[in-house]
């Protein structure tokens, strides 16, 4: 077989596959009664082993009383506050170097999302792995716990880069048109932890083919969405031209994607064009992998939010994606004495219809809460919303290079 | 079937097809008697209608007879001086909009190199569309043309982006033992024209598609050559194995790729850490397509060869991969009076084993002629040799984040 042959199969493959179908004992998620779906991100909890691991960067009269267990305690809180429908944990869950056991340390940090029964998902920072299980493992482990929505990988996908690539699909509300298709879909992709290239230093990134996945399920999603009025029927004729015009674009529903380290991107950004704090440079890979672009290019992503540093809660725009950071949450990982740690919740809305009933999402929002006494809100802003979709930047030509 | 079964079926694809045979008809390289290969590149020729067409940018005294003929003329030089084994096209090799008829253009474009029964190999520029041929008409005229190489895409490749992507195996010295062993390893991409996303203006860029087309490429490039002794024959036991570790890295041919935009990763250098010259910004696409980082990570490009720049000539190295500037080739293309247009020759060459016979490749060097009345060769530099790559910068683990 040529070459090539395997890039013609490749998206024979995916044009004709239909959009996965959930197992029927998956929980499905859905947008409540009053039209809205609330996620809260706890990132870098850097669990390790309770009530005997110290907290890291706390002011002198905290210290003596402080431990893993103010970030079990912060997560607690957070969920009454917020009650959200989904909670993702977007890495550092645990910090492995000084978790005794890995499933003891993450059976400890997930144990307030458990008991609340409310459902939940993580990927892997680059410190998941440094305690007694590989990334694999720890992944594996995340899987098997009760009320996760994780998934390893795509099923059977055995050579996607990484551990925790995966996506959920958020369903309409009951009784309106959208009661069986997705109208808000989430992705969770693992950013790896180190570079295993020898001439590349630092941190990993996500790879080619965790990229493609994206694209191809991001596409499939879209097509879906887009056979109106039934929901997930077989495509309709003439979809592809279609899928070339412009409008197809808006015809989709919104993306939020979750992963740990930072995009490159993140540097694109100051005071004046974010809403938070920047305290520390950006962690990113030191190689640009491209991610960025491939999510503009699937053009139906808002928002992307990762963690890794502690000390950055920012969210800043750039080509019509909110780059977004979730603010260090636990209490054994580095932060700023004095700096509350912080939480970030996204609550999408649906759009109430004149003649009633609901339609798709008219607007994605967020806003922080900070570990004080009244867990107080702060940075509330809109991160998209149907009436600013519109903008179009053309492509300058006529360039005479 | 789930939408991860497509990931797998791709990985399964890949890893279990051979290498691709050339088609019997088409002309084969190979290293010359003395252990040499050489590569003339060609920039921006931006050719119209001839000797109608006036020159831009050149010295008063020269305007009055300067005309495409002077491109032309420059070509046939380059081609006497070096003698090359191939010559590249890196695109805008007609300049659209001031050609009357696309294939015309061409056909006079490409003269000297027909005429000269040298193999050519062409990329597309931004440009070559602008005429009377679309992008893939123009494509398929030049692979229809004599003596070409080019191909149109990877057989039967129809929905990888762009068009002109393929690659060239130049096999070793004819009674060596890698006479039916690529030594060295050419690839060609269509880094497209301006951008079709709405929200990102500017220049293409090279797409996942391709980028996935070039992984898989090289990656049973790699495979092949690493079955010792007799060439590509199947895999041996265990070959994946040996593929994980370290020392893989080094037993693979080098690879060559040439293209037409610059990668937004040419910014990384100034006159400290480049050799030739840089008179004008970088004009990348504005975003990150991550083509550098899968680069790296192939762990076989020694080298990137582009144009559009017209005024930039320099190559930096940048994470063990030299990125070079052909220059500016052509007179009806912007340049800078008084400087003159340029070309690059890349010449590889093979050990010289103590035992007699030929070993694989020790360097690749190059240097630029510009067009003055002597041809006068500037900037020779070592882009790549043997001894020198076993550099490893081992990455840092350890961080706390």
């Amino acid at each position: 077989m040529a070459i090539a042959n395997t890039v013609v199969l490749l998206y024979f493959i995916i044009f004709s596959v239909p959009v996965r179908v959930l197992a029927a004992s998956q929980q499905q998620l859905r947008f409540d009664g009053k039209g809205e779906f609330r996620i809260l991100q706890v990132s870098d909890m850097h669990y390790a082993d309770g009530k005997s691991t110290p907290c890291e960067d706390v002011l002198p009269q905290q210290f003596p009383t402080c431990s893993d267990l103010n970030t079990t305690a912060f997560v607690h809180r957070m969920i009454l506050a917020e009650k959200p429908h989904l909670i993702v944990f977007t890495g550092d869950n645990i910090f492995g170097f000084d978790a005794t056991d890995a499933e003891t340390s993450m059976n400890a940090a997930f144990a307030p999302a458990i008991s609340s029964n409310i459902p939940w998902a993580a990927v892997l920072g680059n410190h998941d792995q440094e305690s007694t299980l590989s990334r694999e493992d720890v992944m594996k482990h995340i899987v098997a716990m009760k009320h996760t929505l994780s998934q390893l990988n795509p099923p059977e996908a055995h050579f996607i880069d990484g551990f925790g690539n995966y996506n959920l699909e958020v369903l309409g509300i009951e009784n309106s048109s959208f009661v069986n298709k997705s109208v808000l879909n989430l992705y969770f992709l693992d950013s790896g932890d180190y570079s295993t290239v020898p001439s590349i230093p630092g941190y990993g990134w996500i790879k080619l083919s965790q990229q493609l996945w994206f694209q191809q399920t991001s596409m499939k999603l879209r097509r879906s969405y887009m056979n109106q009025p039934e929901a997930q029927k077989a495509s309709a004729p003439g979809l592809r031209s279609y899928m070339n015009q412009p409008e197809a674009q808006k015809a989709s529903a919104p993306g939020l994607v979750y992963f740990h380290i930072p995009l490159p991107e993140y540097a694109s950004f100051d005071s004046s064009n974010f809403t938070g704090v920047k305290q520390e440079g950006i962690s990113s890979a030191s190689v640009n992998s491209g991610f960025f672009t491939t999510m503009v290019e699937a053009g139906n992503v808002k928002a992307v939010f990762t963690g890794h540093d502690h000390l950055n809660d920012f969210c800043g725009e750039l080509t019509g994606i909110q780059l977004c950071y979730g603010g260090g949450f636990g209490y054994h990982a580095y932060g700023k004495a004095g700096w509350a740690r912080r939480a970030r919740v996204v609550v999408a809305s649906l759009e109430k219809m004149k003649k009633g009933g609901w339609g798709a999402i008219k607007s994605i929002k967020t806003w922080k809460r900070i570990d004080d006494d009244h867990l107080t809100a702060i940075d509330g802003q809109v991160l998209w919303s149907k009436s600013s979709a519109d903008v179009d930047n053309s492509v300058g030509l006529g360039m005479l290079k």
